[in-house]
């Protein structure tokens, strides 16, 4: 289905913890040789927030960021969706949360969207879909996680891919000449338990038993691999033939943040130049749902995205699911 | 803003955890004289997922009676909509785990959407617009919660009024002659503490500090209460306004069963006859989201919803989040 969905990005912005940590002083916290992390890591710093820094917090900054950047009043945005991987609380959703600091007009309507590390892509689908049957007028998009607060420790392999962040972008319909050429979100149930945190819900619960344990991420990175090396490059092949076009005719690709060695898979296997991605892993690491906007937030500051220009924005999640967009901006 | 939204609803299932509560049962759970929880609750009975039940599987279950009653094919959904008000865990999404037990083709895509107790009408709402951009052809939308995970036993007001359960509804764009005359949601996050359980994210967690009791869902009744009846009168002038049509014009009003003493409350202030509006808060009991599509899946078994008719879902949510949607079927 090749389908052309109207749609500007008319800002992005970000934000980012105030606590800086050099893969230097994770190598002291673990009581490992200095250089241990950034090798392993293939990060120079992360950002993890401080016990008083929260969730919503730092997507209201993110929020105000992208407002500033174009000029916008808060009050023209008449819908606020939160697209976070993990949320702040069980209730209410984070959109009522963020909507609640980051100085938005009372009343504003505002929900959540989760594709874990792909909710970005689908709360901006979403967004441009209202946007187009003219339920709204201006989208507020905004991921924003704090995956420092579910790192285990012990775990060598997933405690060091992580950093806190959060991203916003604000959207409108437009003229029809940008918009989103092609989009696509499939999901593998049979890989849910390959990345997840138990806890959190209903499932594990302290009225039906929950470990502590169950409050971390937990990963098998082998899994993960091996199930997404299954059928990216179908979803990939499909994602280009429903745009009509090549990889050569896309400007910039704006990936999901993975992990140092996924990143450089992509390299490999997108058979580009590595210039052409936008690669803030080595000082952001993996900032899970906050990732593809910040990303994308890096490439517009860059000048490697901007009128005209094509983008695709791609990437894996939890779940596990796979998807991508691109987009002529 | 005045908008019609073409939409067909063509199956809605639901789906109840084995065990089933009786008031009576609770009187002596409680230690109170017999008839205290029915009188109090204004509920006969309400049903509590065992242990060993899950949210996904319940999910599962209503989507599968939504399929049955429409002989449809799992096959024919090209995406799965959750929208729960609490989720199953805090990653990945609930929709992975519902798509991994609901026997639909493996890649079809899901993600959850999170409105509280208006979860259901948001998703309904970006169904239609996903429908109507042609972005998919068949979508289901399933809401599930087992709110008895975190009832607090010591709360008298908050601990009578819920009960668990699921509700699906699968939905097309259809021809055009039915859809969605209007829709509102709005948020006023000044409330979001009125409704909510604090643990289960990044706010209350482990390594920041949480405590049994940030499991458990907290409610300040009369802040609701008041907080809700300066807006809700305002609220639906205008969904009727949007819609074009007077109260007399609805056939049937599909509410979210929040309490006994709300409900009553509506009846009074919508100054209809009783019989016009879906109550199956007896028998149920606040089923958090999934309260708006049993009620719905309630009046189209009671033949009170129905090709040519014109409904009106409404409710309010932790956020605070009131909204509603008038649908003609």
């Amino acid at each position: 289905m090749s389908l052309f969905l109207p749609l500007t990005i008319l800002a992005t912005g970000k934000a980012l913890p105030s606590r800086c940590v050099l893969s230097s002083e994770l190598d002291l916290q673990l009581g490992k040789p200095r250089g241990h992390v950034q090798k392993r890591s293939g990060m120079v710093q992360r950002y993890y927030a401080r016990d008083d820094e929260c969730q919503s917090d730092l997507a209201a900054r993110a929020l105000q960021d992208a407002l500033a950047r174009a000029d916008l009043r808060p009050g023209s945005i008449d819908l606020l969706l939160s697209a976070s991987g993990v949320q702040e609380q069980a209730l209410p959703a984070t959109a009522s949360r963020i909507l609640d600091v980051a100085g938005l007009p009372d009343g504003t309507p505002g929900f959540d969207i989760a594709a874990s590390c792909l909710s970005f892509l689908a709360a901006l689908h979403v967004a441009a879909s209202l946007l187009n049957t003219g339920s709204y007028k201006r989208i507020a998009v905004v991921a924003s996680d704090l995956a420092s607060r579910g790192i285990d420790w012990g775990c060598a392999e997933a405690s060091l891919i992580f950093g806190d962040g959060a991203a916003a972008a604000i959207v409108e319909r437009g003229d029809g000449a940008s918009g989103i050429e092609s989009y696509l979100l499939h999901t593998y149930p049979a890989g849910k338990a390959l990345c997840e945190i138990r806890a959190g819900g209903t499932r594990r619960n302290p009225r039906v038993g929950v470990e502590p344990s169950d409050f971390l991420f937990r990963m098998d990175g082998k899994g993960v691999f091996k199930m997404a090396a299954g059928v990216i490059d179908e979803v990939l092949e499909r994602l280009l033939a429903q745009a009509g076009v090549g990889l050569d005719a896309i400007q910039t690709i704006v990936p999901h943040q993975a992990s140092h060695l996924g990143m450089r898979h992509m390299v490999q296997r997108l058979k580009v130049a590595p210039g052409k991605i936008i690669d803030i892993y080595a000082t952001h690491g993996n900032q899970v749902a906050a990732s593809i906007p910040t990303a994308l937030h890096e490439a517009f500051v860059t000048g490697r995205a901007g009128p005209g220009s094509r983008i695709m924005m791609f990437g894996t999640a939890a779940g596990l699911s796979v998807g991508g967009m691109v987009v002529r901006l």
